[in-house]
């Protein structure tokens, strides 16, 4: 099930900041960037992995964040378009590390660095499940 | 069914402004002013109605926001509180208009003041649906 | 400085709906919407209307929502993008009165729509002031 | 200026959970509970420290989050109260690092915990500024 050396595949979403991201130091509110990150991983995860988090919603199935770490670089402003990579970092029985990666759209500057762990729940309960065969196939581009 | 003539009593929630409420402009973010009101009902239904939002969703029930107005007079800034005054303003058989006032709390100077309709739904398919005898009865208070 | 009879262009914006929207009930949080229509003016002050935000605050101004109305008629889900149509009602002295209506992007079915007042404020003290004759050029398109 | 060896005080926030504070997952967003943090480190810089954000902003000053770190341990719900304790875990010339956990109020169970790294910053360019000599007195307590 472990699936070591494997080297995963990068993808990339591309998001507006809106006004209500920004805080009162006129930057993108510094929580807002783990949402970009989330809104990423489920962009990609339907156009990239070939399973959106409604299906995995319909199959019983939902991800909890397990550990959110985060460095920032620099600060998003309004009117700026972040360009997000994440990576598989690691496929585990219970859960998928993904790394990742955020870059200012225009100068490709770096914005923020960092990594999540998701775990796998069992939507009505909320108790971690085994990642499916199917789905570690899938997470394993 | 209809509670004309009925004055409803008028209930208070204080509420502390949090840093992650203010926006650019130094201000609390104008969409947060309706989460407010929102908490303060919710704080509302369980202290002062004896129905905890909870106690609605046990039963298969939720309540959608169906009109939301508000009228802002003065920015509320960090370190504020605010004291938001509620009161049904008339209950129909799908639904509560419920009108609301905002106070900064200290010199009780006026921040918002405006109203909303719920609706109360079916919880599993978000159809409207008539609202109890019993909850009719706790909301004519 | 009225522009009374003046027919207003209608513009649009879509936006995709983020994972941080959702609430508890499945749908885009309630006061999301009006951060969806804040976003969609800042994009069309841009893009429709020729002077962005920055360009407003570089001047000293900013925007202040005085008042706000929205009436929901469909929830936005996971996944969904919407389309916001919004045009100038009404240019005032101190103020602009935008129309909007939210569009499911699709099918078209009609999520929520109203209206927001604007008051143009100066930055520095958040004192409404008049609208400048360039300003009020660009809005009468 | 380095503190080594030195051991701060742990203080205590409460917070009351906000209905616009929980997600799709029925469990509070997992980027709230950084704002939560922030909120206490609000409160406490002004109840505890002697010295309220208003005041560093007034002196020049703002605070950045650079590194960010939590570990969920276990979802917060509507209606629950969450207990946040901070401490400084080390003042550095430019920054301090604070070490969090957060306990669900009544049983005293495990919400999250983590660390935050702050760099103080010239409020006007956000450049990092080093720490004043009073305000690491302060923050030595």
């Amino acid at each position: 099930m472990e699936a070591e050396n494997h080297v995963y595949s990068t993808f990339e979403t591309v998001l507006q900041v809106r006004p209500d991201d920004i805080d009162m130091n006129q930057h993108v509110h510094n929580s807002r960037y783990l949402d970009y990150v989330l809104a990423a991983r489920y962009d990609q995860m339907e156009r990239c992995y070939g399973m959106s988090m409604q299906a995995f919603l319909d199959r019983g199935f939902s991800w909890y964040v397990k550990v959110a770490h985060i460095e920032h670089k620099r600060g998003l402003v309004l009117g700026d378009k972040v360009r997000i990579r994440t990576r598989v970092g690691e496929v585990r029985r219970h859960g998928v590390k993904v790394v990742f990666e955020m870059l200012r759209e225009g100068d490709g500057k770096e914005v923020a660095a960092g990594y999540c762990d998701y775990v796998m729940v069992n939507k009505d309960n909320g108790r971690p499940t085994a990642i499916p065969e199917d789905v570690v196939a899938k997470y394993s581009v």
